[in-house]
């Protein structure tokens, strides 16, 4: 019977943009290692990369996420560690670095180019996503997926509240919708809260934001999969995917 | 009668944020103010300047407009116009100043406060900004203004096309849309364009991204005002503005 499938009521499927339809994490943590590089003399690896997590933190409320704010953080990590002594030929890198990855192509995650079409033919589909606005609708333009989408939403942050608004735009009920992404913290937690479904498929690289925080996976509304294109299956119920053990 | 004046088809009055309900530009003006202080010994006021307006309008196409990317540009200013022996306590400052740009108050413009509750009273309105996602969101929070709008737009950019997609949300033909706004080539011209009126009421100062535009101000369809609280007997039909010599 459809109505003892997991996802017997979902109408409307979400999706995450960075790190689930396209790689973006793996950028960051390049930038991390050549700041790391250059930061050497004056600090170990783990040294400068506590004081730029500690730094992106503090700044998070000013600048929100994305690579312009990350850039900035970058800088003030290299003028901190190094005591102000920093060659500006570092800092004219750093900045070289954040224009890079804003300008970088779009590379597909493995499955995407397959499955989001399949998806999009039996249900209505949305792309949710936070980070700097320019940068998001470039990606998505660039992404050859944007018809697919019913509605764009870019986000400052995921939270209870802004899923909410999301659900009540689209007039449908929490049942109704699930969300599809990377983080624990962005793509499943506040959406288990609100009552809608949540299914992760985890990247393998942690965005610095999210280290040192944990998820509660224990909600029968969260499924766990390793590739986004175990997803239809899931959804028309031919695949029950569980909790999966730690990454 | 009603039909004959200017606005009578209006519902719905879209405004601006930036420099039409609270202040902006004047925070880009001190900094910029104090780079050319910064740089001084390296170039003249109007050279500094010059080279920021020309490193903005590169990296527009990347950064996209807000305080994030103009405080990247301006580090890659002072770099620049320093041959790279700008001291790192500059550039310092320099971080400092994007910092304390996001996190200054919001402050009203005159008349704003009264004008915008009065024209709620009796159309829909609608808030249409560009900017950084996260500084706009904390600014109309903050405006104590943000429960009078139906909606919040945060654009990339104000384009025809992005008007055109907002006045499909809202269900509204042009003619019953009026934008209220500092910028000619923001809020005036593309809303001109696609057949919705505009009111411009100029902030006084010009931002470096417009320095050197020129919009055609002959439109029927554009008026032009010198205060915000002159706009509620404009779109009564009690007041009818014309255009204004030049600024």
């Amino acid at each position: 019977m459809p109505g003892d499938r997991w996802a017997s009521e979902v109408t409307v499927v979400g999706f995450d943009g960075d790190d689930t339809l396209w790689h973006s994490e793996d950028a960051f943590a390049r930038a991390q290692e050549r700041l790391v590089d250059l930061l050497g003399v004056h600090a170990s690896d783990a040294d400068v990369l506590a004081r730029l997590q500690a730094i992106e933190r503090r700044n998070l409320e000013l600048f929100g996420y994305g690579i312009k704010g990350f850039t900035l953080s970058m800088i003030e990590t290299a003028i901190q560690v190094s005591d102000g002594t920093v060659p500006v030929a570092h800092i004219e890198r750093i900045l070289e670095t954040g224009r890079e990855m804003l300008a970088r192509p779009v590379e597909l995650l493995a499955g995407v180019a397959e499955t989001v079409p399949l998806v999009a033919a039996s249900y209505r589909i949305v792309l949710v996503t936070k980070g700097d606005l320019l940068n998001q609708e470039s990606k998505i333009a660039r992404s050859g997926l944007a018809e697919l989408f019913e509605s764009i939403s870019i986000l400052s942050e995921k939270s209870t509240a802004s899923y909410s608004g999301i659900l009540r735009r689209l007039d449908v009920a929490p049942e109704q919708f699930v969300m599809v992404g990377n983080s624990e913290l962005s793509d499943a937690q506040p959406v288990v809260e609100i009552g809608a479904r949540a299914v992760l498929v985890p990247y393998g690289i942690t965005s610095l934001h999210e280290l040192g925080h944990s998820a509660d996976r224990s909600s029968p509304r969260l499924r766990i999969l390793q590739r986004i294109d175990e997803l239809p299956a899931l959804l028309e119920g031919r695949k029950e995917a569980g909790p999966s053990p730690a990454i």
